[in-house]
């Protein structure tokens, strides 16, 4: 398999979900067109980012639905399941360990953290929100592979630092503020707030409302 | 101005990021070459993004940060305020309505909808859950113009039909599955799963765990 750039990755995850509908709608393969229209790229671009991993359609039959969703996951890396921690009971915490989407693409998520007494020892589902204090040690103990932060701004990048301190090499930042790492650490950063401005754009620059 | 395409939009979003971290830290000016080091692109990149919207660094100077901000915020609509409304009281719908950050980009959420009867009525904050019944009635009264979607896929489609019936043009979805529009309605989706996916790509692909 040759190395795919990562400016790819984030298109995969595009084109994992829209297999995985149109595999529940039944389709057995599908066209690099049609996969082009239906995430709005151009085929030629569907057609090179396929060819990265070996995915070549066949002519007149298209790709194997089934096939394509298998190797991409695979590159994913969500064949595999991952354990997640994730640090912050407020709301954002409590939305994140209900998100069955996580589960269903491999993240499980096997523990909460918060500083908070009132918080620490109460259950969300089947977790017990566990002292902060005590984060080390369970990361040590459960092997987990990435942390998500979703603390205030202000408390972010303390949170970060004990996690690096942890051991952990991945983290999923949701709170709105630039953490900073040592080399070798990986952050995926959300800003809730850029899917909100990706559409002001879009409805100011429709002229839907005057700019 | 010239029309910048939409590609663009989601890099203004780090941009408006960035140089409001910088200003936060007293930094008045920046060169092209500091800022696409500290968002990972090219420093070419960064000065024709830069040029679509008219912005020149002087030589030796760079941009100003404030102006910079400015200009970006104007584009993304974002210097002004939208009225948003949330279908969905479960534990996302809550996150949204305290995540800071959407009050600080302008977009206000003025309306929680649900059509749980043990919800309705309900406080979060200063909001009131309403029926989804009266949905249609608030947004013509509230202009309202986004709605957010944070209801479990089941109900995602028939929510998006009625917030089209509506009148509002822009829709951000939280439900993992994809929605049907009319033209001339914009849906920017979320899926949270996606930086998770990101991040085990990249894990993955640095050898701290084995494709």
């Amino acid at each position: 398999m040759n190395k795919i750039p990562k400016t790819v990755s984030r298109r995969l995850s595009l084109y994992q979900r829209c297999l995985k509908n149109l595999i529940l709608q039944g389709k057995k393969n599908i066209s690099s067109k049609e996969l082009a229209e239906k995430l709005g790229f151009k085929s030629s671009q569907v057609r090179k980012d396929l060819s990265y991993f070996g995915a070549f359609g066949k002519r007149g039959v298209g790709y194997d639905t089934n096939y394509l969703l298998k190797m991409i996951e695979r590159i994913l890396g969500v064949n595999k399941s991952w354990s997640v921690v994730v640090i912050g009971a407020g709301n954002l915490g409590h939305a994140l360990i209900n998100y069955e989407i996580l589960k269903k693409n491999g993240f499980y998520i096997v523990g909460i953290f918060d500083i908070d007494p009132k918080k620490i020892g109460k259950k969300i589902g089947e977790l017990t929100i566990i002292n902060m204090k005590d984060f080390k040690e369970f990361v040590k103990k459960s092997k987990v592979e990435i942390a998500v932060i979703a603390v205030p701004p202000s408390s972010a990048q303390q949170v970060a630092d004990t996690i690096v301190e942890s051991g952990i090499k991945g983290i999923v930042n949701f709170s709105p503020v630039i953490i900073n790492v040592p080399q070798g650490i990986i952050v995926e950063e959300i800003d809730i707030s850029i899917p909100f401005k990706n559409l002001t754009f879009k409805l100011t620059s429709n002229g839907f409302r005057g700019a």
